[in-house]
């Protein structure tokens, strides 16, 4: 069944979800996308991939990109989507209806509020840029967002830009940055029952560990924001059998790092704290400055209500950010729901975040 | 081309380690085996699986059991064998006359030693049951000594055993228990941008590797023979995914210690160590005394010469000693070459090896 632009964001939250698109799989629902859209006469239709973008061309003389990603994580047994009830105060769910299943939290229900103002809002107070794009859920070089500014660059002007990642329909600013280095340790292998004789690498990795648990993450406030980093250790492994002494060890260290930092300068901090092992850097992403005070940025604040928040995970804003363009997330989910087996959306949620986004598109100083 | 027992121990231990026979491939060796020993009438031999049991039946009141396994290690472009040179003193090598390969050293050229006697003495001084097994290098319950001992229990009659793991050509009494076990630290999972939502298992391990690092392992004397002990990290493992606080983390630690500890008490002291953690055990062998109390054994060193050594690994020489027979460790080879890619046995170690068991076998009294 096509798409129905027309229906609630709720019903078309559902829609989008059945059709199950994890990473590498989005080729059916960019194809239901796009032939939705081609009836509509207002939009340009552009397509890359499995990337969708959609633009008016209405000589506003400010732009707006708002974008969001149409892939999910694996399933796990969480399709079809089903609506639910939930009575009573669960462990950190409130009562109220929800829409349960894949997606529906990362990020379908932001999907489906920007697809249903883009088919409706023929004259947006804003010239506005559409995007829905794949590969997010994986690795950065997939990133269908990445890939479209390698092939259409033209196609990222603009004055601000909105990713609908779910925030709980509040404005979450730029994002924290984000660095991964494997730590190594070295020794010499021998028969453990010869222990003497080797020189075991695990051991070594204890002072490394020791660092972690001291440690105490920054808090920092940027543009007046308070950004919270971590520092963690998310994998370790050593060992070659059970009787020899290992000549290697591994800790894998993940840094969420505030936006006031560069990542080289994330970098130069690890290296003051681990600088004395083998370092070697598995991925970075630079955060991103929340850029609240821009005044587009301002004007979506004042429309959507509310207070804006400092993002804490790293989000495709930072591609925004480091193209020079303020960008915020804001979309319907509870992001510790994002992943989760039990993924679900307050159908609320839904409702604000499109109620937000059109009272902005419409209501914005026309030029 | 059949075995030739009537070779040098040399010259055998080229032919036993140029059929390879990796654990799980022994039955053409153990053919071959059986074949060399049956002419020889004054040997009952006996075969299960490929275990090879030859013995005499001189009605002496006094029985020696003499083992050596005929598997091992996987080849790593080791084999054929040839004969080398070394000139000058290498890293950790002697000069003189090798041979090179797999099994050399563990631990075809003992069981060279031994064929060779076998075949060659027709009325040794003490009845001897000779034992050839399968499949040492792997699990346990693989053992071919452990399945002789389960079909064949009255094999195992004797007052003493030697064993011709790879020592130098020293007598090495006994050896140290070993004890495996896996401490696991739990923790709660989240997103790693919000780590303060979760508890990270990895940094809870930051105590366990201080205790392995702080760790004095004891010396002890037992019957004469110093043991060392050892406690080590042989594996740790933990992590999700680069993006996720992980929410287990497990060291594995193998303990080798002294023959005055039991297994159960070797666990207690664990216990001590760790006892806040989840410990689980995955291995346990009890120790060996080195029983050089007994009259055999005496005599045996003295025939042979030189002192005693304690044995650091586990060998199966805790097989006999659980069955309540004193037993030692007697080959050529360095136990530190055993498992070596440049595994290669000093061709005067078999020699000596050979003079020395022929010595004792032949000249010791009489009944």
């Amino acid at each position: 069944m096509p798409l129905d632009l027309t229906a609630s964001s709720v019903d078309l939250t559902r829609q989008l979800c059945d059709i199950e698109s994890v990473s590498g799989n989005e080729t059916l629902l960019a194809d239901e996308i796009e032939r939705a859209l081609a009836p509509l006469s207002h939009l340009e239709v552009i397509r890359d991939g499995d990337t969708i973008v959609a633009r008016t061309g209405l000589g506003r003389d400010r732009r707006v990109v708002i974008a969001g990603h149409i892939d999910t994580v694996p399933l796990n047994g969480n399709l079809p989507t089903r609506f639910e009830t939930i009575e009573t105060d669960a462990p950190a769910q409130a009562p109220g209806e929800y829409l349960w299943g894949r997606g529906t939290v990362d990020m379908k229900a932001g999907v489906a509020v920007q697809l249903k103002l883009a088919a409706e809002l023929v004259e947006p107070a804003i010239d506005v840029t559409w995007m829905w794009y794949d590969h997010e859920e994986v690795s950065a070089e997939l990133n269908g967002l990445g890939r479209l500014a390698r092939h259409r660059p033209a196609l990222f002007a603009g004055d601000f830009a909105i990713l609908g990642e779910p925030t709980n329909s509040i404005v979450e600013g730029g994002c924290n940055g984000n660095m991964r280095i494997e730590v190594r340790t070295f020794g010499l292998r021998s028969h453990s029952a010869r222990a003497w004789i080797g020189d075991n690498a695990i051991h070594k990795a204890a002072p490394i560990l020791d660092t972690l648990v001291g440690y105490t993450p920054r808090e920092v406030e940027v543009e007046g924001l308070v950004y919270r980093e971590g520092l963690n250790a998310v994998g370790i492994s050593g060992g070659i059998a059970g009787n020899i002494i290992p000549d290697e060890c591994m800790v894998h260290i993940n840094y969420r790092f505030a936006p006031d930092r560069s990542a080289a300068e994330a970098l130069e901090h690890l290296r003051e704290l681990f600088g004395e092992y083998d370092i070697t850097v598995v991925d970075e992403a630079e955060g991103a400055r929340p850029g609240l005070d821009a005044p587009l940025a301002q004007e979506f604040l004042a429309a959507v209500g509310g207070e804006a928040r400092p993002k804490y995970g790293w989000t495709d804003v930072a591609r925004f950010s480091a193209l020079g363009m303020p960008a915020v997330n804001y979309g319907p989910g509870d992001p510790l729901k994002a992943h989760a087996d039990d993924e679900r959306v307050p159908l609320a949620q839904i409702r604000d975040c499109e109620a937000g986004l059109r009272a902005w598109l419409t209501a914005a100083r026309r030029n």
